[in-house]
């Protein structure tokens, strides 16, 4: 639709046949003044059109400024041999202006409406409606909703029901990142702002949906390192009467979309599995990106009997060696000591490098305690060539690789930066060991153990039916299948040290729920801002959401949050602290 | 997706050859024991079956009762002559069990899980997930879906972006109705849950967008009379270089997917448009329900020189008298008083009745008082035919209309139930009058005059460019052109009695952003749950929202809102004041 105040968008015009009258509205991205006669760069939602003035016949064109609001009545007609702009979609044709109104003047601008220029972040920010303006932010919503349009009709073609649970739900004792909205009903008590749908989906489960999906806003209260915000958005499923496979199938078939949506040039993209174990023990992470290689390997047999302690002792310990060939990277010796360093405040006891050399040899401060046959065993585990740096760790299997996992990050380069590199995660721990050597679920309560007895009798080796899907190394999303046994869940809450009561008042309405005939089920969530950001290329997801906050949770557009209206409060039953207030009068 | 627990859907055996071999998965919806021969309804999403089992051959199916969540293997049949059910999309075929197995078993039922049975609100809302097996609320909700995907295609289809905007926003002062969300960072400063994405969407225009729409929740904290909720959902849209028109046609193109697709009988709908002035004068309410006639009939001139002092006083004073004909009630003279007592409720100061009787006279209180003319001129003017009741009303224009209005809406019945009848009220005024003698925007402090000229002479007389939508005699949503120029902005303000200082300081970021050549811009919010309450056939929204709240605010069913504890209030910087903590003691 033009709508009425226009006859055409920019773009139409390349369809037009030379002597169009046609009436056009957008932004003064450019004006040149060429002996005279001005040449507008007319910008609007489908591109930007070359508009020809003469001042002298037109002269509201003299007060004409950068992205004044304008239409334009004119004629299409082609560029003059030797002048076309291959740049532009609409390089081959202009309108020569025989009308031109101001629609609304601009003030100067805070910065430039391009994307040639670098702007300040918070700049940006405080005036987001500008930043919307350049191209490249424009592009980004355009993608955004292009991506979320392909996701829905791949689920609804899948026979998926959009469904919307609730955003003002109940607070749980253990919702100490719950965002609170306080009620004015009932004066002293909250509602909760959801951290994901994850009830509500099972209870529409319960509730025969059999398939469910949402783009779910979601709230969590953090802290905004790692790229994060208060308010999220997440494409969130759920299904009965299917398995993981099923539910990687459905999330697959979403995500092929949103790629072919919004990056159609990549390569159909594959999902490879791998295990939790198997993706701890080779990349030393539960999101490798194998866009690159540059694998673990495990040297533990290489150095069975060996005479260096450093490996020895932590493989009498029940630990492993583990080393890594990260290639040719050319370092000098603190170049390579700082890996040791950087190896060390990521929790290693030590970390050993070594170069290979030339038949066969390695230059290491620890190549005098190793044997012919333990030199020889790492060249070859590790594939190493002349010049290769190898770093190699001895510890306990996860730390060790978690921490050669991290460096491999920190070393490792993508081969391509427009590849996209997705891959399952599978078979997770049932549960994590706590600092105070108690367990907390790996992922959440709701989760089906692989095998209810070795949850009861190994708790922390138990398995769980929980899968995560990573794309370039980092989490898009996470599911399991979901315990619908309500003996099975309350075995869960026994191993949790949640007694009978406690469960009862944190989940016993959804326990409830399970008693009433509870198909088995299974679902996923796609961190959608993210993917978004990957897919576009964006280094943050401040840079896929319209209207972000700060890393502080600040708005510098509109100043939220801010402070209220003493008798706001008062019908809501609260006060601001003392100490805050008082805070607020020394300021 | 069948999904991997099983092969087939109740639905799809319809389609299968006689002795295929199937797995089936769903709820025991009935079972029914025929001579020792179990017949057993099973029901899942796509519809029910019957299944034939031998206890004798499957021992388990003795444990089998309502509601258990079963999966069945079984060869499928045609059903013996004679004993097909014609109710059933799969009345022609069952299956004959070979595998039974119980997936999930379920407490006893508190409420039948079927349409037949009326269940007390409150128990539905607490069981939600077994109410949601009933047939009529799964029906609902995957027409909420369909209408939900329609309605994108639309949209999308017309070329418009779906946008996120946030839900933790900026509190203003005039926020009274704002719901808060304490931030844990900036202890004491709150964001506020948005009413609606206005101003977002208008810096979606001022940023070039020129065609957003999306799917919203906004919240409002306001009693729940009139079937509100907290959170409810509009379609909300808006766009740049376009008008009323425009929107409108946008809005007619979403509403009529959403009507086939969950309408598909009812009749293509119609848009008629009345101005805000003409459904007062005809309707008496700026939300007519035009399923039925009984037009109000303005009867000033027949009473143009009147000797009955009840008319002739309200004219003398710029009042009207109108009359309606409500048909032929058939009410006793009791009746006919009580109609005047409910318009002296609704704030008439009387009302007249008359019974038109063979030969063009009247019976009524009032006979005695009218000439000959007058009584013909009521009787003609009205259409009167033998036994029609006349109603009558003098006084101030709007008021008179209104109460009569009011009498319409009570006493008139719809044609068929089945109609669909939208219409569009345009030209609002711009603003009304408040109890205090001043003025309060009758839209919101955005919308476009038709005249800045008009709106400064005579505000209380200005028309604006608002429009709402109405479907039988519901307001559906509403709209405007929007302001794009920060002086009418500024001049608006003024005329509400802002000063200079207030303005910058509510809206000062907004007006900034007004400076910066915003575009004409226009748009519209469908008030979705409303329109798939009547779309549906629901009594109240609540049926048609997933899970609702009471009137109290509360959810029955994981009882929310819920006090918290003292630490999380601590994070916050918040305090229950004292004398809430003292009623909850006393409790």
């Amino acid at each position: 639709m033009a709508g009425t105040v226009r006859t055409h968008r920019a773009l139409d015009v390349v369809d037009l046949s030379e002597g169009t009258e046609v009436t056009l509205a957008g932004w003064v991205a450019r004006s040149r003044d060429m002996g005279g006669i001005l040449f507008v760069d007319l910008r609007d939602a489908s591109g930007v059109i070359q508009v020809v003035v003469d001042p002298s016949e037109l002269p509201e064109a003299e007060q004409l400024r950068m992205e004044y609001c304008v239409a334009v009545t004119g004629t299409v007609r082609p560029r003059p041999g030797g002048t076309s702009n291959p740049d532009l979609a609409t390089g081959d044709v202009e309108v020569g202006a025989t009308g031109l109104e101001v629609l609304s003047p601009s003030d100067p601008l805070p910065f430039m409406v391009d994307d040639r220029h670098d702007v300040d972040e918070l700049t940006r920010l405080e005036y987001r409606y500008l930043d919307f303006r350049r191209p490249d932010m424009a592009a980004r919503l355009r993608a955004r909703a292009a991506a979320t349009n392909a996701m829905r009709q791949a689920m609804a073609s899948l026979g998926f029901l959009e469904i919307e649970t609730p955003t003002l739900i109940a607070s749980t004792p253990e919702g100490a990142r719950d965002m609170l909205v306080p009620s004015r009903l009932r004066q002293g008590s909250f509602y909760a702002l959801p951290q994901s749908p994850q009830i509500f989906k099972q209870l529409l489960m319960v509730g025969g949906v059999e398939r469910y999906f949402q783009f779910a806003r979601c709230y969590r209260d953090e802290d905004f390192r790692s790229d994060r915000q208060l308010e999220f958005t997440q494409l969130d499923l759920e299904g009965a009467f299917w398995d993981e496979e099923d539910v990687r199938s459905a999330v697959e078939a979403s995500i092929v979309a949103a790629t072919a949506a919004v990056r159609p040039e990549a390569s159909a993209p594959g999902f490879p599995t791998l295990t939790w174990r198997e993706a701890i023990d080779r990349y030393g992470t539960d999101k490798p990106d194998v866009r690159f290689d540059m694998e673990l390997t495990d040297l533990s047999e290489v150095f069975e009997g060996t005479e260096f302690r450093g490996f020895g002792g932590a493989l009498a310990e029940g630990g492993v060696v583990k080393g890594m060939n990260a290639g040719a990277l050319g370092l000098s010796r603190s170049g390579l000591d700082g890996l040791v360093e950087r190896a060390k405040e990521l929790g290693a006891a030590g970390l050993a490098w070594a170069v290979a050399e030339d038949g066969g040899s390695l230059r290491s401060p620890i190549a005098k305690f190793l044997s012919e046959a333990e030199v020889a065993g790492v060249v070859e585990s590790l594939s190493a060539e002349t010049d290769d740096v190898l770093l190699l760790i001895a510890g306990p299997w996860r730390s060790s690789s978690e921490i050669l996992g991290q460096l491999r990050v920190d070393l490792g380069k993508p081969k391509g930066h427009d590849e996209l590199a997705y891959l399952w995660v599978v078979d997770f721990p049932v549960f994590e060991e706590t600092d105070d050597g108690g367990l907390a679920p790996a992922h959440h309560p709701f989760t089906a153990p692989h095998s209810v007895e070795e949850m009861r009798t190994d708790p922390v080796n138990a398995l769980s039916r929980a899968y995560d899907l990573v794309l370039n190394g980092t989490e898009l999303g996470s599911g399991s299948v979901r315990i619908h046994d309500p003996a099975v869940q309350a075995q869960v809450f026994e191993t949790l040290g949640i007694s009978d009561d406690e469960a009862e008042r944190r989940f016993g309405w959804f326990l409830r729920a399970l008693r009433y005939g509870t198909p088995p089920h299974a679902g996923f969530a796609v961190g959608f801002d993210r993917l978004m950001a990957i897919l576009v290329g964006a280094s943050s997801i401040r840079d896929v959401i319209p209207f972000p906050k700060t890393q502080r949770g600040v708005d510098p557009l509109t100043g939220s949050p801010s402070r209220v209206e003493e008798a706001q409060l008062e019908e809501l039953g609260l006060d601001v602290r003392p100490e805050i207030k008082a805070a607020w009068e020394a300021d």
